[in-house]
């Protein structure tokens, strides 16, 4: 049985998974950041269940947290993503590799140019997460003394994104000749250079590096905030959000689509991704209690911090063994965030301990079930057009991502939700998504 | 039978070949430059024959060339050297992986990562060729209007090197605890923030990546001018470099090894390995033969104009099938050159057309013979103290590669001038280079 819309499934990767206790999980690879044959592992279990996507974040920064917490972070340090993407491009044959990297903080022909050769190696598998940094501290590592503001960022993310893809339509598709006999390599009239002069870039081109076998690497599109919607809207061909739950992800999804029509995009062109973390049970109750596990390995220094974040009132006198006070006095900061925590601590009859560890760990959407439950969610978010599918987040690896991909997936399939073969080779096959005319040379040049 | 002092092998490579002619030749493959599979084949046949290194060329532009020769050119385009030599390290396990990449274009916290990330993903075989970039065309890649002048590419490339190595050392070897049970990850006594402000860059630090297997990737320097020679004595523990014969090279490696131990640093920590193109055959006329076949390939066009530069004079009116005309005017360029092509076409006796295409396809040091013929040349370049060992260039891929993997190493390992096994698992440990300590963390912390 298939359907005529089916899930697309990203994995989204950090080498021990993006949950604080993850390292601590009874089964976990601590040493992962730093050890590639865990994470070929990984890709390729991923591979073998049929996964559109690897999805590795990034930063470019050591993150700015107090000592307590950096010191128990397994977040700090890990492998580079262009490096790590391009040696899984040699060992894996299908998935596609989508990379995060930065237009504040680099050049549009490094970036055009390596994704470009990522897209060769790996025969058509490579996505860019194009993103403008907000981490402030990343800008003290690139020379400046202080973080680039906000407007202005997207306003240069906007041209660098022209002139990488100017940058990848240099050649026409078949500008390589490679005639032995006449000794011709390639047509010069089939080169075009960009001489591109904006207001915050000059770059002429040509790239040195013919055009990529999937035309441009599929973009990607990772911002909330109202122009981040808008340049996915106008660019991106896949959206990685993080609505907090169903009706959320409605009201993203159909403003994000909504924008494309109003600018005339096929709203099939972009795939709208929600970041999910999943554990999988037996029962219900058994994911429950390993995501209860899985939490108490969050530090109590490090957890009370993120729930005095999420409160907008310092958390710390809180007896951490009762239940949340109910006469919290009011603030101006942070009302949503309040009214969330209170929401929780109703519904799971949490304490103060592990609603901080909750927040600690990982607070965004979750699924916590069993294959069928799970898979009766996601199967509701896709009829009511929540989104395309998810980008999975592993609570702990590897049996956390084994758990997704030898229980979840088969039921999936089972349901015709998810592919069980893949039908293309490339990244955009595997996406449904169109191959970009080159638009300095016409088809068939 | 082996020897105190053995030669050090690189293979200078660019998936067609450096010569010009070379995807023409028989047996060769046009489509490497782009071919993920051939590039594999070649790194894996040299790592069989125990290779310290596969060293990618690179370009930040389009060569600048006229049309007859671009389009004759399979130089214009390949994969990106960082994203290759990634994708590389996934497939072999023991041979050495240097990367160019510039200081004049890049950012030193983006170079630090990449390369400490390889070294990771390695296990310990990266290394970086420090480049400042003398392409004047690569500046209008990178939002300049011209090109960024010699004194001061070097004056920022030696304190990118500062930077880059003090990043490396953010973290001491042995800062990652990763103790489940008490939930410390890491020590934060063992990470240093760098908080760079020199002249040319601001940069905070820490780098967010663990300290590289190596402690720092192999420094690779290829500039030969007095500022790029000094660079090299301060910093380098491989050279990259062309002298036209042994009389050159001595000069040469005496000059670098004499400035090391005028600044207190052992001559035998930094290796000097010049370029030498190599051709095998089973007589020296054979060789001799293969290339001249080679070179016939190379379009007269685009031969020519090599010609003229060499002789600083346009040679394009000259008769293609007779010898160099006796008469040439003198003029006050490139004497150094003129001398050097007259030299050549009386010992080789070679006609204009054959001049042209050797300048045109690759003029720069050569053995051309039998595998005993070229061990010999090589064992008197080793014991005159002219290099410890070559970058080879290979003439034509795959053939001219297998020749020397096959038949050229047999017999430098004959004669214990080669490994006939790797002695460690790490680039420094194949070239016999120390690790170098952590500046900001003693020894056994």
């Amino acid at each position: 049985m298939t359907r005529s819309r089916q899930l697309r499934l990203g994995a989204f990767m950090r080498p021990v998974s993006l949950h604080t206790g993850a390292w601590r999980y009874p089964g976990s690879y601590p040493d992962a950041n730093f050890n590639f044959a865990h994470l070929k592992s990984f890709a390729q279990a991923l591979e073998r269940a049929k996964f559109d996507a690897f999805f590795m974040a990034d930063h470019l920064a050591v993150l700015n947290m107090p000592v307590e917490a950096l010191r128990r972070s397994h977040t700090v340090t890990s492998f580079e993503p262009f490096t790590l993407l391009s040696a899984l491009a040699a060992v894996t044959e299908r998935i596609g590799l989508v990379a995060t990297a930065s237009t504040t903080f680099d050049e549009p022909y490094h970036i055009a140019r390596r994704f470009a050769s990522l897209d060769h190696i790996s025969g058509g598998r490579a996505g860019w997460n194009i993103v403008t940094t907000s981490n402030p501290d990343a800008a003290l590592n690139f020379g400046l003394d202080e973080h680039v503001e906000h407007g202005e960022r997207y306003h240069r993310a906007r041209e660098f994104y022209d002139v990488v893809t100017g940058l990848w339509d240099s050649f026409a598709d078949d500008a390589f000749i490679r005639d032995r006999e006449s000794g011709l390599f390639f047509d010069p009239e089939k080169m075009h250079v960009l001489g591109h002069k904006g207001e915050e870039l000059s770059v002429r081109g040509p790239l040195n590096i013919a055009r990529p076998p999937q035309g441009w690497p599929v973009i990607v599109q990772a911002g909330q905030s109202d122009p981040g919607r808008q340049l996915a809207a106008e660019t991106a061909e896949m959206v990685f959000c993080s609505p907090r739950d169903l009706t959320a992800g409605k009201a993203l999804y159909a403003d994000i689509k909504g924008r494309m029509e109003a600018i005339g995009r096929d709203r099939d062109h972009l795939k709208i991704l929600p970041a999910g973390f999943v554990i999988v049970g037996d029962s219900i109750e058994e994911a429950r209690a390993k995501r209860a596990t899985l939490d108490s390995l969050v530090h109590y220094d490090s957890a009370i911090a993120s729930l005095s974040i999420a409160l907008g009132h310092d958390a710390s006198g809180f007896d951490p063994d009762a239940p949340l006070p109910s006469d919290i006095p009011d603030t101006n900061a942070s009302k949503t965030g309040r009214v969330q925590v209170l929401k929780l601590a109703a519904e799971e009859n949490l304490t103060v301990r592990q609603l901080a560890q909750r927040y600690g760990g990982y607070a965004g959407l979750a699924f916590v079930g069993t294959p069928a439950s799970i898979a009766d969610e996601m199967e509701r978010w896709l009829d009511e057009e929540g989104s395309d599918g998810f980008n999975i987040v592993f609570p702990y690896l590897p049996q956390g991502l084994f758990d997704v991909t030898e229980r979840l997936v088969p039921e999936l399939q089972r349901r015709g939700l998810f592919r069980s073969e893949y039908e293309g080779t490339t990244l955009r096959e595997h996406l449904g998504l169109p191959r970009p005319e080159n638009r300095f040379f016409a088809t068939g040049r």
